[in-house]
């Protein structure tokens, strides 16, 4: 039963699964509305669909040619399998996929919640949370199921048919799953920084000309925009935290997996537990698909009951739903743990030998990672949360006008990095400390264990908002709009807490990635002491900041051209201010869809490009393949390091601006007056906004992607980088080499057998001395100092000395 | 003769002195104006006396605290001098000396200047440039006077009196140098820092209630905080920048000393030179003191002779005097670098064993130093530089309101990390691998070689600034102004272009203080794969960010004293706005300088704080020296990276504010369209000046004083971490371990003498096997196996085996 277990998780997914298409079927049986409405609806489904297709379209591109490239590099590098180039496009399809379900549910759920909303608050809840519950179980359903399927082949039917072997063997499956990973972010890239791209340009387009130059109010059917508008709400906020989560979920597990691997190494290479051998590497998949199963009970938590509740009972049932599927999640860690792994074991720790672990080191390492997903919460909200003492400082600095706005929104954001910063510092140290990097990996994946219903609580908020939008456009009775606000406002809140909780994702999945990546490479650590390990440090801190850079830059130049269609169209189509005329919505769409395609690549190239050009450069000029390894990884800390913090500033400056400027709505006291929109302090309020915008809706968020991205890249190059021999991971350290010295008459004989790594093989050579017996000894001695003296890689490692004595 | 090259410095030192109260005294002998024009200055003047009056109270504190905390050190680590105390107090009392000279000089020179401009242009520049290069060579002459004699009283007098012993003895020479560029470098904290916040606040105070509500002009001497602001430019820029670079100088020179006996220890531990058996050591000092000859002589060449000169010749000429002084001081390396050095060296290099360098390369490794400064100066000018593309695109950005033009400004400041920080990491590259981090360190030191020359260019600026706002008090003739204008616009570049040298010199500084201190503590290296490392890289990222919030917030509030103290003035004084009632001037430069003393001490704290709580509260744990030795150093890379990237980042995006609100007084086309100040565009770039200033005067310059001061405070402690024996640096790695076993009879007895640290020390323990040679054996082999498993620093490394059979 127990060597079962490997079924598990995929049996797990496809329950989450079957529930899935259960709960759509139901959402898609609620009356979808009068004409009006369903026309608004369908127009924001046209718009999503032509979003998609335009990026499958260009997607597809994308992944032919990654698939080349890695066919050359499985061509090239012995150790590296074709199989990745399929891992790769699955993982791609997958997440494309997964993305696909979570837009068309949601473009299909908002419309249905309008019309629940005219009746009855808590069923408004009911769709708009069930249209959110679609979309994380479709995530993390087609994740796990895909990943696990991956592994279950790559296992069972490929690498080791005959069962377990050896680690090295294990390696091979798991360098092989990461292109699963690999295609999975890579959607992320496109998903993310495209949709941020998009959501921003259609919006303050939309806002620019309709709210500013033709004052008519938000939403208005006369805009052109107002569908492209509400289209980005689902391109950016659905689709792109679907896919930033999908590529954390799968990475995180993944790189989990990976360092289960090297726990079995450590004890020696082979351990008889009741799983086949690999309990340390079924965990985090175990772990994760009790995670669907228990995000399925933290869903149906999610009610209220009183048709007069306000945003304090919307919020209490999400917080109920939330807190007991996290608790449920450290209830099955203990259980998994316990059973699943040794009840000690050894793992080696960098300098400090190879320590006895106990499991339930482990689970606590577990319960950290949910600790940083629950507090990371609380700490975004308290930075951006309206009432909090931060917004408050913010508004009070919008009386002296937009500078000082600016300048408090910024200190806010970057103040917010010390707790954020000292949270994760704290959780690496002591998961680590725990049990080791795969402590620091199994805290990432107890954390993604509850990704279904974190998205489910995330995608509630635009479906809310597209809710709203089409109570707006439709000219709904004031009482829809009112309900769907309550739903709205929760959703702003869990917005931004969703948005803390993505970063602890990327960062802790970075960091497991980060340690997966350099036992794959199976170099000894990475010494930033060494000038080029520096150098690369510095750049990788670097990137994210122009990143950041760009991606704002691209919401600009496509809002420009959104700017130009909306005045054209207000110039062109007759009457179309008084309602006769139809704006051309899907010009609209058009142009935020190309645009916002044309305008990632450049941040995708430099995203993409840098690690690449790090890792190919210098092998061209002859560079040693272990020191390029160090130097990418490096480069990796750099941009992990740095893209968090900016991460953290971005989408925390950005939160608070918006709440800022949203505290006007409801009036606010400046220096004991009441204040309230349309005041210059609202006015400078609604500058910070502008700003805040791109922050924390396309720069921030993508920032997740860039880090993950790049230590994901870091780890499919490793193999090519690695110590690798043909049979498997052959680590420099644990090279054998034999000395032998035999003299017979006064002649001595000395053979040295030694191996070296050339253009990253493991070749054995053999070096042969004859002469009087002080000439060979002192032949090999200058042996001996040559080697200590050559490249650390290079060097000749001499373990076992056997001097027979003729 | 050779041997008399230790002296060099100190004369050429003196020299510059000399020519320094020569100059002076000339500056002061010029007409120093009529009435109220004196009136004026005599308050700036006394305004920055008592800035600094209340300053050097504080400082007294301060170093009174640290001397105590020194002399504690001293006490219970046996490796550290009580001398460091003495150095300290004299670092800190020669940089506040150097920046006493400093702010005199510019607040005599000012009306002086206006005075001049009231007939000759050139003679305007003359005697502004004149106060520049008064400024630049006090900076300069005290640096190299104090550095060098307490190099010669400690070497010659102290630790080797009998001349040199060894290359341990001239560590705690080094080390307790140290001391000095801890005390330079915590002034500096002080005058950039507080300065920085003194600046702004009178700035934003005297702008917002006098340009905003009262309607007059800038620098109308109604306003009672004209004056405080006048100060500011001197306290800020004056200031602020030489003890910035005060600190940088003594530190660069220091480090390179420091890692000079790294050479010689590399080398064997002796070398035959002329100069004592230390050029290594003495070439450093030797560049800094060719370097005050050099910038004299590119002092004299800057003058200009038409009356009717623009922008460009005074610029022009400032640039022949730069780049004269920089080719002069390439021309000096190369003649000390031949004649001091040995022709080649044996260098350590991590992970490529010892290899060796010609002399040539360290020359070459100084040509990158000099180029990083000459280009760095160029990219600056380009982000940031009137008419340059960045600028015109805020310009454009402007038309669409404040909030576009923020996003376009911090786009351009972002953007701008790009090439700056990839100049950085090829200069850390090419300049180690010529020559190791000798070479970086000397990198650093043929930069800051022209400090002298690039104070005078910078101080020149802030000159201009006063002169011009002294005419505008005394209501001079619209021509003087107009002079004074040239001389300002041409100090408004090179004030920009001097941050971007402030920037550099932080930055190669750090990175060689950052070596130095990986060769006290005696560690391996900085391992970024042990997650306590990598915990504190992330740490150290973050502090930078919040520094700059908690200085941005400490403006503001500064400011707002300011503003409440300024309408008072307007409100009670009767008669003020009609220029019969005289403003309290001194009050508002009090409230500058309280506000700016008392907000600096939380981001002192920051700074200071940290890496004391990384080194110490660990240690009460038991935690051992050497890992947190390696943590500190995750900590110094983090603030280093992330540091110099919110340098550049946040000078930049403010300089090109500046410029963009600069840019509407000579009138911008926007989209086709003459746009002058006033416009709506103008008033946009306002508002991003607003956020601007801040950025580049107080949290952006401030960045090179929290990297530098938490790299020296890392020097200053890494004695305490590293591996000490009391008889100086013991290298773990060097330590012997003698193996013997003697068989007799059937008994064998084997004796393992060994060495371990032990809170810092090194302790050499024995332990003896008794028994058959079975039995000895393999405890001898259980002894290695539980040192391989041991942690790194408390391994018992074993180098020689001797084998004695008996």
């Amino acid at each position: 039963m127990e060597s079962m277990m490997i079924w598990m998780p995929i049996v797990m997914a496809i329950l989450g699964l079957i529930y899935m298409v259960v709960k759509q079927s139901w959402v898609m049986k609620q009356d979808a509305g009068d004409g009006k409405m369903k026309e608004i609806s369908d127009h924001i489904y046209q718009g999503a669909l032509a979003f998609l297709n335009a990026e499958y379209r260009l997607l597809a591109v994308f992944v032919v040619i990654v698939s080349v490239l890695l066919a050359v590099v499985a061509y090239f590098v012995p150790t590296t399998s074709y199989l990745i180039v399929i891992a790769f496009i699955f993982g791609a399809v997958f997440s494309a996929f997964a993305g696909n379900i979570g837009m068309k549910i949601a473009t299909k759920t908002n419309v249905r919640t309008t019309q629940a909303a005219k009746t009855s608050l808590p069923k408004a809840l009911n769709i708009s949370f069930g249209g959110g519950t679609v979309m994380g179980l479709g995530v993390a359903g087609l994740a796990v199921l895909g990943l696990t399927a991956f592994f279950i082949v790559f296992y069972k039917f490929v690498f080791m048919p005959e069962g377990w072997t050896n680690t090295d063997d294990m390696t091979l499956v798991l360098e092989t799953l990461a292109g699963f990973s690999l295609g999975a972010e890579s959607i992320a890239l496109f998903a993310r920084v495209g949709g941020g791209i998009y959501t921003k340009a259609a919006d303050v387009g939309a806002d620019l000309v309709g709210k500013v130059e033709a004052g008519i109010p938000e939403d208005d059917p006369r805009n052109p925009a107002t569908i492209a508008d509400n289209v980005g709400d689902n391109v950016g906020d659905v689709a792109g935290m679907g896919a930033d989560l999908f590529g954390s979920y799968v990475a995180t597990v993944l790189a989990a997996m990976v360092l289960g691997n090297y726990v079995i190494k450590d004890m020696g290479g082979n351990i008889a537990d009741a799983f086949g051998g690999i309990g340390p590497i079924l965990l985090p998949m175990a772990i994760a698909g009790a995670g669907i199963i228990i995000s399925i009970i933290g869903t149906v938590l999610v009610k209220i009951k009183s048709n007069d509740a306000k945003e304090a009972q919307v919020m209490g049932a999400l917080n109920l739903g939330n807190w007991v599927s996290i608790a449920l999640v450290a209830a099955a860690c203990f259980g998994l743990v316990t059973w699943m792994l040794p009840e000690t074991m050894q793992m080696k720790f960098f300098g400090e030998g190879t320590l006895e672990i106990s499991s339930m080191r482990v689970f606590y390492a577990t319960l950290v990672g949910l600790f940083v997903g629950a507090v990371i919460s609380s700490v975004t909200e308290y930075y951006t949360g309206l009432g909090k003492k931060p917004i408050l400082k913010i508004v009070q600095q919008s009386s002296t006008g937009a500078g000082t706005n600016i300048i408090a929104g910024l200190a806010t954001g970057m103040i917010s990095t010390f707790p954020s910063v000292l949270l994760f510092a704290g959780a690496i140290w002591s998961s680590y400390a725990l049990a080791g990097f795969y402590g620091v990996a199994l805290a990432a994946s107890a954390m993604m264990a509850t990704t279904a219903m974190q998205l489910a609580i995330d995608a509630f908020g635009p479906i809310s908002d597209n809710a709203g939008g089409i109570a707006e456009m439709s000219e709904q009775d004031p009482i829809v709009r009112e309900r769907t606000d309550i739903l709205d406002s929760v959703g702003n809140t869990t917005a931004a807490t969703g948005k803390g909780f993505a970063i602890a994702s990327a960062a802790l999945t970075s960091l497991a990635l980060f340690a997966a990546y350099v036992t794959f490479t199976g170099i000894d650590g990475i010494n930033i002491f060494k000038a080029p390990v520096l150098a690369m440090l510095f750049v990788g801190g670097m990137v994210p900041v122009v990143f950041s850079a760009l991606a704002m830059n691209a919401v600009g130049k496509a809002a420009m051209e959104m700017v130009q269609e909306v005045r054209r169209q207000f110039k062109d189509i007759p009457g179309i201010m008084e309602g006769t005329g139809k704006p051309e919505y899907d010009k609209c769409v058009a142009i935020s869809t190309q645009a916002s395609l044309k305008e990632m690549m450049l941040p995708g190239l430099l995203t993409i490009g840098f690690p690449l050009v790090i890792a190919f450069v210098p092998m061209l000029f002859g560079m040693n393949p272990m020191a390029i390894a160090e130097m990418l990884g490096g480069y990796m800390a750099g941009v992990t390091v740095s893209g968090v913090l900016w991460a953290i500033f971005q989408n925390n400056a950005g939160g608070a601006w918006d709440n800022a400027k949203k505290s006007f709505e409801a009036g606010v006291e400046i220096n004991g007056e009441m204040t309230f929109k349309g005041s210059d302090a609202h006015k400078a309020a609604v500058t910070g906004d502008t700003v805040g915008d791109p922050f924390k809706d396309t720069s921030g968020p993508s920032m997740n992607i860039l880090i993950k991205l790049t230590c994901l890249i870091g780890l499919v190059i490793a193999p090519i980088l690695g110590g690798h021999t043909e049979t498997g991971v052959a680590n420099t350290k644990e090279i054998t080499i034999e000395k032998e010295m035999k003299i017979e008459n006064n002649t001595a004989v000395a053979t040295i057998v030694y191996t070296v790594i050339e253009n990253g093989k493991v070749v054995t050579k053999e070096e042969t001395f004859e002469g009087s017996k002080l000439d060979v000894e002192a032949k090999i001695k200058d042996f001996e100092k040559d080697n200590n003296q050559a490249n650390e890689a290079n060097k000749k490692i001499i373990q076992n000395v056997n001097i027979t004595k003729g």
